[in-house]
């Protein structure tokens, strides 16, 4: 059992656990998760959930350490999630690395929970967004989830955060070429890093190319212009106009009432996403249904079947199932 | 009802019906949709299935056509369909506009097929998945599945595809750091368009920079390195090398049984996803249920309870009321 007080005082100890057992998926430990989040529920909801994305190399870790120092200055208490889908997608994990951030993966203020490997991106989602949950309860008012926007990790963070930025390296206007649409309509704010030295004028040239890139796009929020700010994280410059920024939109969301609306959005999709899993797990664990679905899926393999055909007969059988249960 | 004979020698009225009425959501036209699937599945399979994306601007159209006819030219039947997700995503359709190609769309070997506009992702992706297997019925020996490229959509175009070209812009170095590692490891095949007059030197400079990136990836297929090869689309230059390429990845994935077994497993995984929207359609469409899912839908909106939990309950209190159904 997850000792509740010790985990509203942010006890390490009691949030590494709880957010262990998020992750398991015994039949057990699941319900000791739920009991744990029925617990915390009331004291949820009270941090900014921030989420970041950005090629490998762009110096999301520095950026995110060096951010993170201002604001624990700022006497804030940041925890720090990470959704590595590499870890599913090409085998190794890409930000699973702790020391990547020098200077919170030592501070009392910030806590670092790398992304659980060899699970799906899917469960590494669920696992993140009750993650969330259990740092607010823990106290942390800023919540930063970071991925490497490998696949569709980037769309998953941007649909349990409030604020989403793309960090993006200073490079000319063919660089934009290459970012997808699709991210750049998921930004909230865009920050060009190692702005510095001679990256100065290339990063210029990229901010305005990125302004230009974001006027062709539909706005993901009225009233809200998305700025591109150049800054160096290794230097610790900008930062404090990022973070300004930040505030703005916040201030916007909440002024507007769409942080609120969006999160209950976000929370009915999630419920959505989770009861079908929660479904086909039950069919696939049908002991009734194991020779149908044999069946069916030798019948698919062998191209006898088009697949959602099968797939609503199966259906079907399941729910007829459930009768004589 | 369709005519499958007509269907079956490439009547476009016919395969208009056909497409059309897998697009529709209506349960009427579901049946019928899945008996015609039943009826033509014997004649399915035949096609080689080129997935293609790439960024708006990087000339798709203009390379599926000149593709195209030098594939006509060689005796082949040609189906185009396209995944459009802006449709979607930003509201307007960006491949929606069949004149795109101006020889494909009038030639009698070629038949392109615009996105669906204003459904899901997912309904555009299983209406695709099926149409894939009309135009098979129909005679085409290869089918091209086009995507922009936007949100999640390539990942579901590989999902459906025998091979999948990535196509770039020529560009410096700077750009690949916008690519996402995620699309790139979706790529078989790496085409840099537009590599003609200035852009020449360029596109070499890009093409060294691809395969610089592509040797930093797992290979998606083992003994297959991933070809970078320039092409003009707009001046019929690199497309022979190109279907080459192709020729050479298909000759490797039939030789070996990877064709097959990709294929299998596309289908299995197709019929899961499908299953679960389908039992999601079914328990948002229970009566009994109407009064419980307004209630944990508010109290997850509220935060006065966990998503993930609501989703266990509700998925148990759905299964429950079958029995009594």
């Amino acid at each position: 059992m997850i000792d509740i007080d010790k985990l509203r005082q942010a006890d390490r100890r009691s949030l590494g656990r709880a957010i262990t057992l998020l992750e398991s998926s015994r039949e057990d430990h699941r319900k000791e998760a739920e009991l744990l989040l029925d617990q915390i529920m009331p004291y949820t909801g009270n941090a900014l959930r921030i989420g970041i994305t950005g090629v490998p190399g762009v110096g999301k870790s520095t950026f995110i350490d060096s951010l993170g120092r201002y604001l624990i200055e700022q006497g804030h208490r940041l925890a720090v999630l990470t959704v590595d889908p590499s870890s599913s997608v090409s085998g190794g994990s890409i930000l699973g690395d702790k020391t990547r951030m020098s200077f919170l993966s030592t501070h009392d203020c910030a806590y670092i929970r790398p992304s659980p490997s060899g699970t799906t991106l899917g469960g590494v989602a669920r696992r993140t967004r009750e993650a969330i949950l259990v740092c607010e309860a823990a106290g942390y008012d800023l919540v930063i989830v970071e991925t490497v926007g490998v696949g569709q990790s980037e769309t998953l963070v941007a649909e349990m955060t409030d604020i989403f930025l793309l960090l993006l390296l200073p490079g000319g206007g063919d660089e934009l070429q290459g970012i997808k649409r699709g991210i750049m309509e998921l930004a909230d704010l865009v920050v060009v890093n190692k702005a510095d030295s001679d990256m100065e004028r290339t990063a210029k040239v990229s901010i305005a190319d990125v302004k230009h890139a974001l006027n062709l796009l539909k706005p993901r929020l009225a009233n809200w212009q998305v700025p591109v700010l150049p800054a160096s994280a290794l230097h610790n410059q900008g930062i404090e106009e990022v973070w300004m920024a930040v505030m703005a939109y916040q201030e916007l969301i909440v002024g507007n009432g769409v942080l609120q609306s969006r999160r209950k959005q976000q929370s009915v999709d999630w419920m959505w996403r989770e009861t079908g899993d929660i479904l086909l797990g039950q069919l696939s664990r049908d002991e009734g249904l194991i020779f149908l679905l044999d069946d069916l899926r030798q019948r698919v393999r062998d191209e006898k079947i088009a697949p959602s055909v099968a797939a609503r007969y199966l259906a079907q059988q399941f729910l007829e199932s459930r009768k004589s249960s």
